[in-house]
């Protein structure tokens, strides 16, 4: 039985959505637990009573420590405390890495946490990491990234020695900002099956196994690509709807439209991994539906089955201090 | 009649498609003069001979200067050299860039030159600056890519007071990393009508008239956006095939879908504004079709047509001036 926290408070549709979420997610091997206030309707799933609420707007640094009895801060600390196995919110993405840097502590040697997200690419799953945990970011994070996200998709997804990608603005070596070059030149000593440069363009195809950025290049792409996926289908929709041949080649269209919209539909994962935490902790959209809510919670059970965090215990440092070593004179 | 310099060996299809859009372009008020080998057949179009060729993957410094006669380097100097109104190019973005700060130069109080490009938003154009010429850039560079990138939308697509926003990973002014928090800073001081930060979710929605990020984000935000556009169409196209029902629906939607390619089609605008120089330069995609070429082309003597360098060169520099002063202690 595998106990997930729910932040119930966490995202623009608490706690309404949540709630549906972790009852649709709830089964015989999940165990979803709530952490929200006194009296929520829970539909029978065990609650946890908080006191406050993480806002979307509170800035991290201070909310983890003026707000230790909220939904966000207590359901990661279940995490810390080993009272759960992994923990899902829909909040304050900020917040959320704040309290888990201070409740469930980095893993030895890795220096920042990132995000990796799955991106549903048309050869397969591709991971993004950092998907916007770093805003900023220095080279040897970029490559500890690598390294994580090479954990990730050799045990999560079955890929093995996982082709590494640097987003960049062109695929030549040369094309890049200064930290895409210092970055490369570290993936080349790193041991890694490192490709060269990738550009945004091939996101949705799915060229490498894994796609190294920055938190805020890689958040930026991933918006980017969301937007313009629903705007594409937004618009397509618009245009059809204009005449009424257009609305009857609609109605035909209609169930491959919703194979494709399957794929691509950002709910479908439902989350994305902090990693290189001491537990685990998946981020779901500030925006989840309970879908999303529960396809997040089924993501949280499966990485605490596959033991990722002890897989990247095992890995990450290690191979980090190889590069590191590389990087210094 | 304006006189458009046109490299015929940039790009992935020179010269053949090059040429084919130059002639497309060719009218009574549109003049395109073709730069390259002699015997290069023009149909009828003004050849101005050159010698060699600036490859994609050469560097920009050392060619500039190593390959003095080359088609792209002749074209762009024609603009220095007051031989002709404006130049388009669809070769190397650096060497372009590299060729025009040499022979163009920079606007006086211009520090960096930078890409103007038109995204097909929803709503109607939106400006997004920079889309490339600089991989890595300063606050005060951006504030000066914000106010080009007004005086570009007053101008060319004749918004009154145009909404300046910052690419970013939030709308919340404390969302972003070391740059645009610094940026925003300054923008808020600039006399600009500053709006706060844009997500890239929002990117084809059009949800400002200017959106200003260094060259290394907005390129990878444009070709994500384009790999996007272009993936969700083929998929669709591969899901509506899938079927006989689904063939019969995408007949009857074909007219709704070649609508919205139309809007979304890279190749509407052809090219891009290098700006911020002594003089116009146009970049186009390196995968430019014949139609692509002929709206550069179109595109290029607009620019001309309104005098964008001159208005560029009553107001940027001064106002950039205002704003480097409000960001020194």
């Amino acid at each position: 039985m595998i106990r997930v926290a729910v932040d119930a408070l966490g995202g623009d549709r608490a706690p309404e959505e949540i709630v549906a979420g972790a009852l649709l997610a709830a089964n015989d091997e999940i165990k979803p637990i709530l952490y929200g206030p006194a009296g929520l309707s829970t539909g029978g799933l065990e609650l946890v009573e908080t006191d406050g609420v993480v806002e979307m707007h509170e800035k991290p640094a201070d909310v983890v420590r003026a707000k230790p009895d909220s939904s966000l801060v207590r359901a990661v600390r279940a995490v810390g405390d080993g009272d759960v196995d992994v923990v899902v919110s829909a909040g304050n993405t900020g917040a959320l890495l704040a309290a888990s840097l201070l409740h469930i502590r980095r893993l030895p040697g890795v220096m920042r946490p990132a995000i990796a997200v799955m991106i549903p690419a048309r050869r397969g799953p591709t991971v993004l990491i950092d998907g916007g945990a770093n805003a900023d970011a220095r080279p040897e994070h970029l490559v500890q990234f690598a390294h994580m996200g090479v954990v990730f998709a050799e045990e999560m997804l079955g890929v093995t020695e996982p082709e590494v990608r640097l987003l960049s603005i062109g695929e030549e070596p040369e094309k890049g900002n200064q930290l895409t070059l210092e970055t490369a030149a570290l993936l080349v000593g790193s041991g890694l099956r490192f490709m060269g440069n990738q550009e945004g363009r091939v996101l949705l195809e799915g060229q490498a196994d894994v796609i190294v950025c920055d938190g805020f290049t890689g958040n930026v792409a991933l918006k980017t690509l969301e937007g313009a996926i629903l705007s594409v289908v937004g618009s397509l929709r618009t245009e059809v709807a204009a005449t009424v041949r257009g609305k009857i080649g609609g109605l035909l269209i209609r169930p491959a439209a919703r194979r494709l919209r399957q794929r691509l539909d950002p709910d479908t994962y439902g989350g994305a991994y902090l990693l290189g935490l001491k537990g685990l902790v998946v981020i779901s959209h500030g925006s989840s539906s309970r879908q999303a809510i529960a396809n997040a919670i089924g993501l949280a059970a499966r990485g605490v089955e596959h033991r990722l965090v002890d897989r990247l215990a095992g890995r990450v440092p290690e191979r980090v201090v190889e590069s590191s070593r590389s990087s210094t004179p």
